[in-house]
């Protein structure tokens, strides 16, 4: 396991103080003193990527999806030893973690198919008109080309997934851009053995010196550094509202500002028409809810309904059902002391009743699920029992009527999912309602929780801020590369010296808009 | 002529302060006192905007695209009352200004058409796996939805194309949101005449009250004041990089952040190849930097070549050219001066040479070209010559060779062109300074000049900052719709409650990805 810090095909160790991995279900510390990363160091990495765009930038997407498929196959190659590692490190059952393992090669490989196919990078085309009056019309043809050298901040809660060669990582490397991962402090030898892959990836499929380099160290010094450094030209971020929103600022307040999208959770409203209030849905809920101890950022952290003794009945049992999970051990002591605090502070409102508090004895980091409940009015008179709190808790708001329910939801931030559970007809009859859930989110689900998040080019995986920051954007799925990628229009330009993608025969044999008219020819 | 503010269907004038129109080479004030939006009066009309969002946002694009025509119409019904005040405001000849006005109607047309067609929408399908293991595949389906309400700064240097009814307020009111402008002080009787023509387009297509609204006012209590409001969900704005910048804060450091998408200008690096010093070139360039009195965002400000007597001769026949070119009208006096100040400062450094001054008489508000030449040395250690001048004004640099020319293209900021002239053979010998100036631009033109911005699909008109906020939009062309919708994905949603584009059968005929298949059916 590499120690020191990944910049390009070299390792660098500067660094005199250290990050190490715990085991949060015992608090052990683990293997391996990874050092943390000087502002020289930062430095150093902004530059190599820098000098590896000029290449990669220009590599064709077959051979980008060679290196895709590389990455892959190279973490399959780690076999046991990452995922003992990862679970230890991240308190995760192995069973999650061999899916997460599975999700992030099926990223890379996706993105392999999507680039070595071609027809993402929205070629268009408008022949000369030599002959139009008053002035001729040039030839102009655009496609999308690579932004530059992009920072990946992995997350706490996918230490695959969405860390070192996760959506983020996959979908930039795709677009062309060297990466440089901000490890996450919460699993750095998961991280080390994921980037030592993506290396030996790189080395053996002729990519250049400086396609990816890992970092380890602060969120201050690594994190910010890199953010302002002017050699890196984008970014993505899954976390917290509190640290993406600093990082989002300083992105924006460079003096040349820079894409940042942060995908910063969300409370993930589900809409219980009367119908719902049944047994089946109760199931659903209690998986969705205590889903990797509450860990996702599709959480269902708040249930909207019209009262009365049915719901009352639902939430009895829901709370039943609930206590009968067994609490999951969270991801860090840190994040286990947030969520108890956190919910302390809600339930410490007079409004909110609490249902349901599972026990989890104190010991081994586990996060029992809480649910509560709380009048429409309240909630909507209550602006903080809208914040998301990270863990498997969920809020149920006993609305008055629909017109109840459609003011609790106009008062809703942005967010990820809106789910809405019950019959056809009944959606017909809360059209308004869901009118108003629509504006609020990024994916709505019918009669379906919002845990389970599909790797798909038709996902939406953003959503109005702060569930993201730029709502035109998405972080899992094909479309997500869109975040890291630019137009260029090339007028008048000689066919042989244009990109493949744009000459007049076509030779990659890609969909292309040509005077406005979408062919393969 | 509306002198109050327009706010959907009404006017409005509680202001007691007052924006004129001049004639800018007479100085002289010209009719119509119109009313400077109170606060009040920017909050209704953001919230009436709001309410008009909601019925907006569900218009179907056939029915869009009736409106956009019709707006069309209504700007050509306006007939010679429109050019001669729009001639008069802004100094602009009257062919130019009917020019502006076929491209206006252009633009609303061109989005018409592609609302009602439809593929644009970006609509992706991808159909449910019930019997997947370990988990059912759900059927997930995909696309553009408008943004909300979008407010437009209108441009000094357009108008018409740019202003009221420009490429801004076509792609956000083609995208299906309401568009409130903050109208030009330059061009006030300009901006009340195309303002009404949209009131009247929109009342007799059946629009809803609110799609559109017309501030006067300052920048800080209108442009400021709109930016600030929670309601405004998306913006675009042309004009200066000082303007630009303060609004593009204000967007981003809001509790919310939005898009800001500014359009501020650069200076558009000519690289002339060696074979390029020649007569034909000279043409081309006198016309590009004197068009429209070199007011447009796309005048060549910077002309690159290795040095030698060629390039000497050169400079002298483009000098002699310019001085043949009677100097035109600015759009404001204080356009002008800022131009004769900017231009002697520049000119007062002892490193520059002064190679043509074009006299003006200092009358009718005229400004004259001017040339000026400096070393590649020179211009690489004092970033302060790489900056805008608005006007016709062009720098010259002399460099040593072509490796200071990639030092000189190195050093410059983001720009929304980059052209070069000269043989197809040159341009591989010089393609290492071509990539560099890829890097740099959003456009790359081969034998041509920036000036003369075709709009259509494979147009990009943005770049790297500060050339743009956000390098990965355009604001011209058919891709401009994009930076004011975003995605939202419907999960296991009943067929019959999807939008018309999601359908099953497809009742649109529109282009959709199905299950990673581009297909109508």
């Amino acid at each position: 396991m590499i120690e020191a810090n990944i910049i390009g095909f070299s390792t660098s160790a500067e660094g005199v103080s250290y990050t190490q991995g715990f085991n949060p279900s015992t608090g052990e510390a683990l293997d391996g003193n990874f050092h943390r990363a000087t502002p020289n160091e930062v430095n150093r990495a902004v530059d190599q990527a820098g000098i590896a765009y000029n290449i990669y930038g220009k590599v064709s997407g077959k051979e980008k999806a060679v290196f895709l498929n590389a990455i892959a196959d190279e973490i399959e190659n780690l076999g046991d030893e990452l995922i003992e590692r990862c679970c230890t490190e991240s308190g995760l059952p192995k069973v999650r973690i061999q899916g997460e393992r599975a999700r992030t090669t099926g990223q890379l490989r996706m993105f392999a198919t999507l680039v070595a196919e071609g027809s993402w990078l929205e070629a268009v085309i408008d022949t000369s008109q030599p002959d139009r009056a008053p002035v001729p019309k040039p030839d102009i043809r655009r496609m999308l080309v690579p932004i530059g050298p992009v920072v990946v901040f992995a997350a706490s809660n996918f230490p695959l997934a969405f860390s070192t060669a996760g959506g983020d990582t996959a979908s930039a490397l795709a677009g062309g851009n060297p990466v440089i991962i901000k490890a996450h402090g919460a699993h750095p030898g998961t991280s080390a053995l994921v980037g030592s892959a993506i290396v030996k990836a790189a080395q053996n499929t002729g990519m250049p010196d400086g396609v990816f380099s890992l970092l380890h160290g602060s969120g201050k010094v690594v994190g910010q550094g890199l953010i302002n450094h002017p050699g890196v030209k984008a970014a993505g971020f899954t976390g917290s509202q509190t640290a993406g929103r600093i990082l989002y600022d300083i992105a924006k307040q460079r003096p040349e500002p820079i894409p940042f999208f942060a995908e910063m959770g969300s409370v993930n409203p589900v809409i219980l028409f009367p119908s719902a209030l049944n047994s089946n849905t109760v199931q659903m809920l209690t998986d969705s809810i205590t889903m990797g101890a509450g860990q996702f950022c599709t959480n269902p952290g708040l249930l909207l309904s019209i009262k009365g003794v049915n719901l009352d009945q639902f939430i009895i049992e829901l709370g039943e059902s609930l206590s009968q999970v067994s609490p999951g051990v969270m991801l860090t002591e840190k994040i286990l002391k947030t969520y108890n605090s956190d919910a302390a502070t809600a339930t410490s409102n007079k409004e909110v009743t609490v249902e349901t508090i599972v026990q989890s004895e104190n010991k081994s980091n586990r996060g029992g699920a809480i649910l509560v409940s709380v009048s429409g009015e309240s909630f909507i008179n209550n602006p903080d029992l809208a914040i998301e709190i990270f863990g498997p808790y969920s809020m149920v708001v006993k609305c008055e009527d629909k017109n109840q329910l459609i003011e609790v939801i106009s008062n809703l931030d942005g967010q990820l999912t809106g789910s809405v559970l019950g019959t056809p007809d009944e959606s017909i009859n809360f059209s308004k309602v869901i009118d108003r859930l629509e504006k609020k989110v990024g994916r709505l689900i019918f009669n379906g929780v919002p845990t389970g998040v599909e790797v798909c080019s038709s996902m939406q995986h953003g959503g109005p801020y702060p569930a993201a920051t730029d709502v035109r954007f998405s972080s899992v799925g094909t479309m997500s590369i869109k975040r890291f990628v630019r137009p260029v229009a090339y007028q008048s330009w000689p066919d042989n010296q244009l990109p493949d993608e744009l000459k007049d025969d076509n030779p990659l044999k890609i969909w292309r808009l040509v005077n406005s008219e979408l062919t393969k020819i």
